[in-house]
């Protein structure tokens, strides 16, 4: 039987060239987050189903989830999602830990969805966790780290929009202004979460279906797109208030695409008050990049005290998509600097040298094929690498080595300890 | 319903000070892989079931994977080691890649297994490969890396021991010298993988069993411990001699304590010709680390011309075990250096100086919970912070700041600029 060479289905093979790119994206996630002050965690790929029941969305726990029972008849799930996880974790160590704690990871993630464009069935995602901070300086701080890494990938002000809003505040206008019962207020929630993919015309009618009362008024906060134009009862309510405030911090630094928009109001269910979003403003790839929100309930459900988190996941799907859209993923040349072609037999005598080279910190690689010549030197140039160094008997007794540029042709004769000089020019 | 906070049985998860040592861990491995001319490579956690019942072990493959159907009837697994998804990455573009192909990945792999000392169901695993090198040169190299690996953790040579053996050996005794079916050899192989962990009688039984004949003969050369012990006609089979000239060769590099070892055959049924092992020379600790060898076959099971090719795995879970065991794991703390304590309310008004600090290279942590200040003091010792900053109105007025050092107390008011050569100093 021939075994197909085809990885998963929406999922990727990341040959060296892909990896490189991946490890350009988690190297600055790493950087960034650290500068703001969190620390990496991690965790094991399985979880208990349970976990994702509790609040994650119904949509992802019924029909997304790949979830088996493993040989010891226990029900897991390959996660979907991180912030059960971190939530667990925090939740096991809530008395020992020190707060406020900053906790970041990078998970590999598992959803089953008929993939597309931005959308795979598995992603990496940086998560990044506040917990223990519970005003608005918390919400602020995870919404500068977003942009500030939108920045350092190169991203221009114009290029995508931080959009706001609030849990509370759309709870308060669905429970408390049109007396929803939870069930419906959820409903109509996941529809909002819904509404820039439907056409106007449906999403009115699907409205009108969950809440046939007061659907006109709902459009019309909807559809009011400055803070401005918001009726004064929810204008003057903190949580709108909380939010607009936020948006004013945020350009006072700088952050002059942030807009608080009552439309924006994510698909978790654990959401509690903040909810924010980067949006890719180019027309044609008008989206939904990534986001987070305020979920001070989450860490209560293993059993112990809550505590105030803010968070955010930044999937690499959407995030190389949009790096390649807009011309900001720059060239990633191999880390491996040189290769040895060796001229006879001279493998063992070599070693000395090929020693000391990796020893000064160069990254070498040795031909030994024992190929012609002129296939070892089109090998390396295909490989990437940026020179070659020639070892042969003479070179050895004498201690003198040709390098060889690959880019220009040039050679020259050095000493041993000039070459990581002319490498790490 | 209160959730549990424990992590699935059998799988860790990594609080920050255990990520710390994974990553240094991780970042030896990738550093020394570099340094080897390998690129990094990646592939999905799950891949079809059909690629590990070509070759990988009946043991594995039947009683050990993670296999479910996905929702839409697939059989699948998370993958039990990664050698079988490189070579099916290999044989896709087994005509455009580069030879001699050098690739590393440190992937997650699953097993169904009793968690136990150094044996999880799930651990981190350095897999190194080699492509195109059929000659002793790419045997040599891996294993020089394994060892270099190992001295840059800092082993000392009579910590561990490298055992060397050939299949292509083993299979010519038992086929050959033996006359033994395909399957009973594949039986006496698997039962000389096992037979350290036996009675030397009840081995000798289950030995028997195997085959009736020549027990005593293919005994008395598993125990002949010395190369120089073996009966002649094995002795002078090319592969013993291959094995023989190859640990001369590490010898000669300084590499000592590498050995011939017939018993040695490891678990896989795709090795071809060489294998080799790390093996802890510790009384208490004796047992195999990590290990590889040649499998020449299974790029080719992919319906593809087979390539050459020599590889090894090294899990994080018996590495970590050994360094803790010989006292090689450092101290690692956090790489969070400062945290910023604000005095009165100047959260909006201090960003500037936030953002100046962490431009500087800074990874500062702030305060934002408007506790005491003993309070605030207090959590950022425990947190490990090496410095606090004091910033208030006079200090944003003056632009001059405090500086605590957490371990001594002492104090400098300083400007902006000179902070990061103190923390970096």
């Amino acid at each position: 039987m021939t075994l197909n060479t085809q990885p998963y289905k929406g999922a990727r093979d990341f040959y060296p060239e892909d990896k490189r790119k991946q490890d350009y994206i988690f190297n600055i996630w790493r950087e960034e987050a650290r500068r703001f002050g969190y620390e990496e965690y991690d965790a094991p790929i399985i979880e208990p189903l349970e976990i994702y029941a509790a609040k994650t969305s119904d949509e992802i726990v019924n029909e997304q989830t790949y979830v088996f029972e493993d040989r010891g008849g226990r029900k897991v799930t390959l996660r979907p999602e991180m912030t059960p996880t971190v939530s667990r974790m925090v939740a096991g160590r809530r008395q020992e830990l020190v707060y406020p704690l900053r906790w970041f990871s990078i998970p590999n993630l598992w959803r089953y969805e008929r993939p597309q464009r931005g959308r795979l069935r598995e992603h990496w995602q940086l998560n990044v966790d506040l917990f223990g901070v519970a005003g608005i300086e918390g919400d602020h701080e995870l919404i500068l780290l977003m942009d500030s890494i939108m920045q350092r990938f190169g991203a221009m002000r114009d290029m995508y929009l931080i959009r706001l809003s609030s849990r509370e505040l759309i709870d308060y206008i669905l429970n408390d202004l049109y007396d929803l019962d939870i069930a419906t207020a959820k409903n109509v929630i996941h529809l909002i979460d819904k509404m820039h993919k439907l056409e106007p015309e449906d999403f009115k009618n699907a409205l009108k279906e969950l809440m046939p009362n007061k659907t006109e008024n709902l459009l019309g906060i909807l559809q009011s797109n400055e803070f401005q134009n918001l009726p004064a009862e929810i204008k003057k309510h903190p949580a709108a208030e909380r939010v607009h405030h936020l948006a004013l911090m945020l350009a006072r630094g700088g952050i002059t695409n942030a807009k608080f928009d009552i439309t924006l109001v994510r698909g978790f269910d654990y959401y509690t008050d903040t909810v924010f979003e980067v949006f890719d403003t180019n027309p044609e790839n008008k989206r939904s990049l990534f986001g987070g929100g305020r979920y001070d309930g989450l860490v209560g459900a293993f059993g112990v005290e809550p505590i105030p988190t803010i968070g955010f996941g930044m999937g690499d799907v959407t995030l190389k998509d949009f790096l390649e859209f807009h011309n900001l993923m720059p060239e990633l040349p191999t880390e491996i600097q040189i290769s040895a072609i060796l001229i006879g037999d001279v493998y063992a005598e070599a070693q000395q040298v090929i020693k000391a080279l990796r020893e000064a910190g160069i990254n070498l690689a040795v031909d030994s094929t024992n190929r012609k010549m002129d296939k070892q030197l089109k090998s390396a140039a295909k490989a990437g690498y940026k020179y070659v160094i020639f070892i042969g008997e003479e070179e050895l007794a004498n201690q003198q080595f040709n390098i060889k540029e690959m880019a220009t042709g040039q050679e020259q004769k050095v000493n041993l300890d000039q070459i990581a000089n002319i490498i790490f020019k």
